[in-house]
C-alpha cells in the first residue's frame, strides 16, 4: 500500500511524539471538549467507562502537580532511569520534570473510578481512553505527554485535585502548544516485536511494511 | 468548533465500535503490517517498547483461542455479566464469545514483555498500543474488539501462542472484515465524567462540545 493511501490515521500515529516543553499560549476549551470527547470513546471492559478527567487549569494546582513529580523523580527515579534511557531522551525527561512541564497551561489528571470497575482490570480500561486524549491533543496541533510517575503514591496527587478514595489518580497528562518541533520518534522495528502464530516464527508481513 | 473543521480523528474515534462478528474475508498483511506500525508508535514508559504482537492466522490456534475464551465465559464470566450488562450488550458479547469471534481471520495476542519493564508499569505501556490497533483497524474499514478475559490466567493462551514466561499475554484483539454495521457507541455525557481542577467542580467546556 502506498503511502499516499493510507488514511490520515496512521500518519498521525506515527507522528506522535511526547512533549515536555510549551509555549505559554492557552487551550481552549473547546479543544479540550473535543480532547475529552474522544477519551470517552475508547472502550472500556463491559462499557462501565470507569474515567473520570480532572482538567487542571488552576496555576497553584499545577505548580503543585508539577512539583510532586520533581520531587519523585529527583528523589528516586531520576537516578534509577540515567542509565536506562538513552542520552537524549534523559536529557528531555530531565528537562520535563525540572519545569517543562509545569509551564504547560493544562494539565488532565486521569482518574479510574474503582466503583465502576475492579483494580485488577481498570488499567486495560483507562489506558485506551489516555491515548485517544494524546492522539487528540496532536490532532489539533497541540502537545502532550503520558506521565504515570505521580500515581506511585495516589495519595498526594489524589488531594491535590480532591479525588475521593474511589477515583485513583492514573496519570496525568500536561497538554499545551509545543514549544519545540520534535523529530521522528525510535522505535525498534516491528519485524522484531511481532510474530506469526507463534512467539520467534517471523512475522512475513514486517518487510512489507 | 463546527464539526466540519474537526480533525479526521474525531470521527475516527468517535465511531469506533467493539466488532464481535465478522466476514470470511481476509485481512492482507499489508494492513496488518500498518495496523502494527501504528501500535509501534504508541508511548511507553521509558520507551522501552515492552510489547510483542503474536498475529495469529493459523486455524487451529485461532480455534483454541476463541475455545479458551468461552470457556472462561461460559464457567465464570457469563452469570456475573449477565446482571451488570445492558441485555444488548450482554447479548452480543455473548453471541461473540459463542463463536463471533472464533470467525476473525486472525487475532492479534498481544503480550507484555517483563524483561523489559516492571509488571507494574506493563498495563499503562501496553493499552495504548492495544487502542491505536483498534484505531488503525477501524480507520482502514476493519472490525476489532479488545479482549481481555484469556489474561485472566496468561498460561493456557500463553501456550497456545509459545510465549516464554518474560512474555506476558495481555489482550486478544480479533481482526476481520466487520460482519454487521453497529450504530453510535453508547457513552456517558462528558460533563458527567470530568471536573475542573477539583473533582465535583463542573468543567465548562463540557456544554460546547
Amino acid at each position: 500500500m502506498a503511502s499516499h493511501d493510507q488514511p490520515a490515521f496512521f500518519s498521525l500515529a506515527r507522528t506522535l511524539r511526547a512533549h515536555r516543553s510549551f509555549t505559554a499560549e492557552p487551550v481552549s476549551d473547546d479543544h479540550v471538549a473535543l480532547i475529552l470527547d474522544a477519551a470517552t470513546r475508547a472502550p472500556s471492559a463491559e462499557n462501565r467507562q470507569p474515567w473520570h478527567f480532572v482538567v487542571v487549569r488552576d496555576e497553584r494546582r499545577r505548580a503543585a502537580i508539577a512539583g510532586l513529580m520533581a520531587g519523585i523523580w529527583e528523589g528516586m527515579a531520576r537516578e534509577w532511569s540515567r542509565p536506562r534511557l538513552d542520552p537524549a531522551l534523559f536529557d528531555d525527561v530531565d528537562r520535563g520534570f525540572g519545569g517543562g512541564l509545569a509551564d504547560a497551561p493544562l494539565m488532565v489528571v486521569v482518574c479510574g473510578d474503582t466503583d465502576l470497575a475492579d483494580r485488577g482490570v481498570l488499567a486495560s480500561s483507562i489506558f485506551p481512553a489516555v491515548q485517544n486524549l494524546l492522539l487528540g491533543a496532536h490532532a489539533l496541533g497541540l502537545g502532550a505527554v503520558l506521565t504515570t510517575i505521580a500515581s506511585t503514591d495516589p495519595g498526594p496527587i489524589g488531594e491535590i485535585v480532591a479525588a475521593p478514595d474511589s477515583l485513583r489518580p492514573m496519570a496525568v497528562v500536561p497538554i499545551g502548544h509545543p514549544a519545540r518541533v520534535l523529530g521522528p520518534s525510535r522505535r525498534v522495528a516491528v519485524g522484531d516485536k511481532a510474530s506469526l502464530d507463534t512467539v520467534g516464527t517471523p512475522w512475513p508481513g514486517a518487510a512489507s511494511s
